[in-house]
């Protein structure tokens, strides 16, 4: 068993910083358990400082031993063994078999990383020979690859404490494309996140990787935040939170003297279109999928679905409300969590154009709140834009349409989403309408099923356009992650000697290259 | 022949904006040509309205049509014939060699993006099948492949009014991606862009492309500019430029509700390395090589090498001085940029640390500034910032270094830069040291040779870290320009008849696609 002392790491070594200091909340029984002190501008030029010297020697490691890296900390979660459920389990409520599952999405997620890097190919090599007889000039050699940009920072994230924070998915693409990375810990589970400091460190040790890699700021409030992404040796930022959060990282990094991108993955109300005549036929295994999707992990997660589009139905609704219902209540994150999602759904609850369909109480200090279904015409949705905010909780709001014109047209007035879903069998026609609109407005468009439930492969794209996320062009979840931190070198008439490897005329990598303009393995 | 009218051209209508008037200069005579209305807030809502609209359709043609439509544009350009050239020569004093170089430049972009519309590659299609009987939860179908993003806003560059400018690369690459383009015309080339819009006026009429894909705002001043990033239908902002442009337009497109991507290219001096040993046996060719690079364009390239970095050598201080001051002096793009260059000189010529090692006069009204190498010390190079900022003209400093470590110090000092040149055939121990620190700091690295002259092919990197570019990991030059305009967009579960072409199972298209982790072309 490790002992929890509440300190932060800071390239190989445990340290006490002198902040505030803050408190681990137990959801389940509201008691506080450890104790954290905050980190500070000390500690950030500490972190940078080891960051920035750790990069020179990390950038240049061959694809083998950043890949053996990256699987040695996949084992070193595992070792942690079940103190490491127990911990966030008491931290964040989540449960042990959501806990279990994410936790092998994250090993899953850095031994996918640590394939990419062993294998190489993510560097997009390509080369174009010379053609030194060329009229009027000759060409010359000229060869590109990605590199990585240097000293990344990290926001974990409350509601993914594994998948999504201190060794989720932006610290393994950022490690895994040559980077250091400094973590600015989530307070809501800090003792999870010094958890992973200790998997990360003893791989580190076993690897014999430069300190510098890895920092944990544990931390409260939001200057710990604000000051590491305005500190000038942290070249890009990984985020997943709130819109509000994230737009406040993104006006940073764009008024540094060298602004620097921050991919934020934000909020996302998530729709849900079905068809009339889909409806119609599948009213209530679609109310029962849709109410299994609200319901996942409390609805605290990004893709959780926040409004269904349709027309009028009253085997729907009730069916609906119903599921909803009787779905046992589960924990909310933390009392923040809770407080916002009280403070929403008593606004819903006032609000004249909007019904509570299955109203049931919810106490200030409770932890568990109820799966909430709303409900409201499309007019009234098309004339109030606060009922397309996102509500973090296991809610949803039934946008009654007249008729597919008017789907169409609440369609047409969404801002940027991560997802949408359609539900179109018996209605194909407007299904076509939906997808060719839908997929300006979404990062990922789902057919048949329901939002919740990210699958990690090549294909997925989390991300989508703003306020979805920052850069809508990058996916925060699957291996095309790890463009985010890198970007494009061309080398010149460069000698064999001077290349790196994937660049070589023989392709010591094997790895697959554009060569003239054609895929090939073949050497030069 | 076509007149010139001094009209802007707004998705297929000629008109005659209410703005202010400017005119077109004869570098060679000073004279003023054409008369133009600059637009304002009234045409750019005309325009966006009408490439948002356009771009409905236009999103949806498959490759064929669009690479046929940029095709045609390229032919449409060379059968404008010698009126283009002439019209350009006389605002920009280019010269005809140049011009018919660059037109040609310019087509070629054209036809290369042609292709890559019709291969249907660019898109990176993947697919990841499903699995449904995986356990413990079934495997959705995923496929992604990149989309069009929207209207984008392309700012044509000064000193290249073909391959920067109305229809060159950043209009090229949007357009080939499947985006409408709003043009922001350079006022100093204006009846170049004149005509530019009657050429591809042509190829939208001949291939019936929806009129919205393409309007020409021509105007004096920064309202249009600014107000034309500032608008919501703009989806993202292509420029070529000054730093203080460019950051300008980046802080715009931060600041909105929705903020977008800026792809600025901008400043860059270009540092020159050569070892000592190196420059000792090859001094006089050097010399003569960065001479040539210094002049072309009248040093009117953002990768004109601006410093040259090595040890003293009196061989090569010569006939740097003796090539420079021979070679005939060229015609600078503007008056602006004839202005800006006397202030530089003025101030080098009176920086006490600089040496103007072959000053030579310079009226304040001359078109035709000398070609000027100065000379310091790198320990006053690396006192004073001012030192390294671009002089947009044939002006190069020879910053004088006492040993390598003090070579490897000013290389360490550099701001991001578009290019690094190294030359060290006889300091091959000083040349791997340069490379593992330069590609850190520029985009390409160039061994042996010089700068300017940029190579248009897949592995050509024309874009470094900031200030060189706005967005490191982008290009500004080859086929991998087309990423910069487009999204991912993945689809879950989605019927066949649902799905782009390029995501089919029985790839229509032919293109490689990554399936299931593997490249293929084979369908599913």
């Amino acid at each position: 068993m490790i002992e929890i002392t509440g300190q932060s790491y800071i390239a190989g070594n445990w340290i006490t910083p002198a902040g505030d200091t803050f408190e681990s909340f137990n959801p389940y029984n509201k008691e506080s358990m450890y104790s954290f002190a905050s980190c500070g501008p000390n500690e950030i030029e500490q972190a940078t400082r080891a960051a920035e010297s750790a990069f020179q020697t990390y950038r240049n490691l061959d694809g083998k031993t950043i890949g053996s890296f990256l699987s040695t900390i996949a084992d070193e979660i595992e070792a942690l063994g079940d103190q490491l459920l127990e911990v966030c389990d008491s931290e964040t409520a989540l449960g042990r078999v959501r806990l279990t599952g994410e936790r092998g999405r994250t090993c899953g997620q850095l031994r996918s990383f640590a394939e990419l890097a062993i294998k190489g190919e993510w560097v997009q090599a390509s080369i174009d020979t010379a053609i030194p007889d060329r009229a009027p000039v000759p060409k010359p050699d000229l060869r590109r690859m990605m590199k990585p940009i240097g000293p990344v920072a990290v926001f974990g994230a409350s509601n993914f404490p594994f998948a999504f924070s201190t060794l989720g998915g932006d610290t393994a693409s950022a490690l895994a494309a040559g980077n250091p990375v400094i973590v600015k810990g989530h307070p809501a589970h800090p003792a999870t996140s010094e958890l992973f400091a200790h998997a990360i460190n003893r791989a580190i040790e076993k690897c014999d990787i430069p300190t510098g890699v890895f920092s944990l700021l544990q931390g409260l409030g939001n200057d710990l935040g604000t000051d590491l992404v305005k500190h000038p040796a942290v070249q890009a930022v990984g985020f997943t939170g709130s819109e509000r959060g994230g737009r406040t990282l993104m006006d940073i990094a764009a008024a540094r003297p060298q602004p620097i991108p921050v991919y934020a993955e934000m909020g996302s109300i998530n729709p849900l279109f079905v068809g009339p005549n889909t409806l119609q036929a599948q009213a209530e295994s679609i109310a029962t999928g849709l109410s299994g999707s609200v319901c996942m992990g409390t609805g605290q997660f990004c893709t959780s679905p926040g409004i269904v589009v349709s027309v009028a139905s009253e085997v729907f609704e009730t069916t609906l409300k119903a599921r909803l219902s009787e779905t046992p209540r589960g924990y909310l994150l933390n009392p923040q969590i809770a407080a916002s999602l009280q403070a929403s759904l008593e606004s819903l609850n006032n609000h004249p154009q909007l019904e509570w369909l299955n109203r049931a109480d919810f106490e200030a200090s409770s932890m568990t709140p109820p799966n909430a279904v709303f409900k409201t015409s499309a007019r009234n949705f098309l004339a109030d834009e606060t009922m397309s905010e996102e509500v973090f909780g296991p809610v949803t709001l039934y946008v009654v349409c007249e008729d597919e014109a008017q789907m169409m047209q609440v369609a047409e007035n969404l801002k940027g989403n991560l997802t949408a879903s359609v539900h179109a069998d018996e209605d194909m026609e407007l299904g076509r309408k939906l997808f060719d609109l839908l997929d300006q407005k979404v990062g990922r468009v789902i057919y048949n099923s329901y939002p919740t439930g990210v699958e990690v492969c090549p294909s997925q794209q989390h991300g989508g356009p703003y306020p979805a996320s920052s850069i809508s062009t990058s996916t925060s979840v699957g291996v095309g992650a790890i463009v985010r931190f890198a970007r494009f070198v061309a080398y010149q008439g460069t000698p064999d000697s001077l290349l790196p490897d994937a660049l070589k005329n023989e392709n010591p990598l094997g790895v697959y290259r554009l060569v003239n303009g054609e895929l090939t393995r073949e050497g030069i």
